[in-house]
């Protein structure tokens, strides 16, 4: 096996199926008919024609807006149409994750298919020029992925907290990493890709960072995420990335990322020059 | 200034135009009209017709129909159509280089619109986490950025040898980087762009590599490319490429990409996503 079938699975989508959703005449998502049917019961906050689906709220307040679209969202969990909400707002945007023109509930996220982004650390320690990856195993009893490999850090971008800021956040709650530590991560770049799931449409954006880990630094799991962590040298971590579906799916695609940057996948592969396009793909 | 445009001067072109060039009824390149009437004169090696170009030499030996090729080459040159040949041979390809269905002079590839590949090199020395990048100044009797900002090591990758052979060969001839030094290049990835130069369209992928040098290493200039060599810290550099057009043109796309790989370049710059993704375009 290769590594481009990690970015053909985090891929597969089809937007024919899918409705344009707009706020102020912008398209800012992609809504499955099925839930747009759902969303026409409200006339005053959605807009549902055969062609798209706009906000009606007559307010450009973000504030009002949001608090509309939430009660929708809370009567369709009382229908039982969405399962939860995660209590997180994620910002609504064509762009630029601060400049948010709705707020929406993240667990509804894929349902509008609005762009989400999220940040992933890659925490390694080095000696000489051998590194080793610190992975984390998930807790079996979590919603999505129970049991799977996962970054030392990972998480989503909430509305409203800076990216410096909400990685130290993440960094203490999944590894117990200080934040005089995880203020020496350095951002990388970035990875994109558009997937679907069984609630709808996923553009997702994770922002990259590399933390070089003292020899001694141990990791602790402080939110019950993770159940064990293991310190693994990078080959290992390739080869398990490479064979087999064992780390979380996007996950693979922040390695594939670190391999390519520190030259553990190298240039003679057969599959490079269509990771590097691949793993940046211009999302709708 | 931001940085994003360099990547639009770098990407201005327009497919319209272009015929589609195709050997064993594969695009390989774009063709302009007004080239393809010129090649129309020898209908043996080229079959042209109003909406495309086709290798007609009748024969797949790919030595056979390069040499069909540099024939027809050859003339236009005597003719005055193409001002000189490189004498370099690049592979034509649909996608890796190593499997060339053709071989075409380096100098005639944006006649025919293929692919072209090539090797960039950021050499930097490191102090703690201060990073001083080499910059070299473009020889004055250039034929092409006389006089412009270039790379350390950077160099076009003809057919029929390999990255690591390629790059320490050019490592010895534009900075005289031994070869045991030139070995320690890391591979870090690759950026793309297409653009149209004066004789047609260039598809161009530059795989990228990172050399730490020794802070007492002296590049010299073994091929009369360069004038001279400086040592700026990583901020100057970046402020050079932000502000000004003084490096040759792609040397900003290599640079950027090594700006946002070591996070000097933050995610929250409001180009940060574009320029990520900007660097990796999906080639024709």
């Amino acid at each position: 096996m290769g590594f481009l079938h990690h970015l053909q699975r985090c891929n597969r989508h089809d937007l024919s199926g899918y409705l344009p959703f707009r706020v102020d005449g912008l398209v800012v998502g992609r809504i499955r008919p099925v839930f747009a049917e759902l969303l026409s019961a409200w006339p005053a906050v959605f807009s549902v024609s055969p062609d798209r689906v706009d906000l009606a709220v007559e307010t450009s307040d973000v504030a009002e807006r949001s608090a509309a679209v939430a009660g929708v969202l809370q009567a369709l969990v009382a229908q039982g149409a969405i399962s939860r909400l995660h209590g997180e707002q994620y910002g609504v945007t064509t762009d630029s994750r601060d400049d948010a023109l709705l707020l929406i509930d993240r667990a509804a996220a894929p349902c509008f298919g609005i762009r989400a982004f999220g940040q992933h650390l890659n925490g390694y320690v080095r000696d000489g020029g051998s590194y080793r990856m610190w992975i984390g195993r998930r807790a079996a009893d979590r919603m999505i992925y129970p049991g799977k490999l996962d970054h030392l850090v990972a998480g989503g971008l909430p509305h409203g907290i800076g990216l410096a800021e909400n990685l130290a956040k993440e960094c203490w709650e999944e590894a117990a990493i200080p934040p005089e530590l995880a203020l020496r991560a350095i951002p990388v770049g970035a990875v994109s890709y558009i997937t679907e799931s069984e609630r709808g449409l996923k553009p997702d954006t994770l922002y990259c960072y590399d933390l070089e880990l003292p020899m001694d630094f141990q990791p602790r799991c402080m939110d019950g995420e993770v159940d064990a962590f293991y310190l693994w040298p990078v080959e290992q971590v390739m080869e398990v990335v490479r064979d087999s579906q064992e780390f979380k799916q996007n996950c693979n695609l922040v390695i594939i990322d670190f391999l390519i940057r520190h030259g553990f996948i190298k240039p003679e592969h057969d599959e490079y020059l269509d990771l590097v396009v691949g793993l940046h793909p211009p999302l709708p």
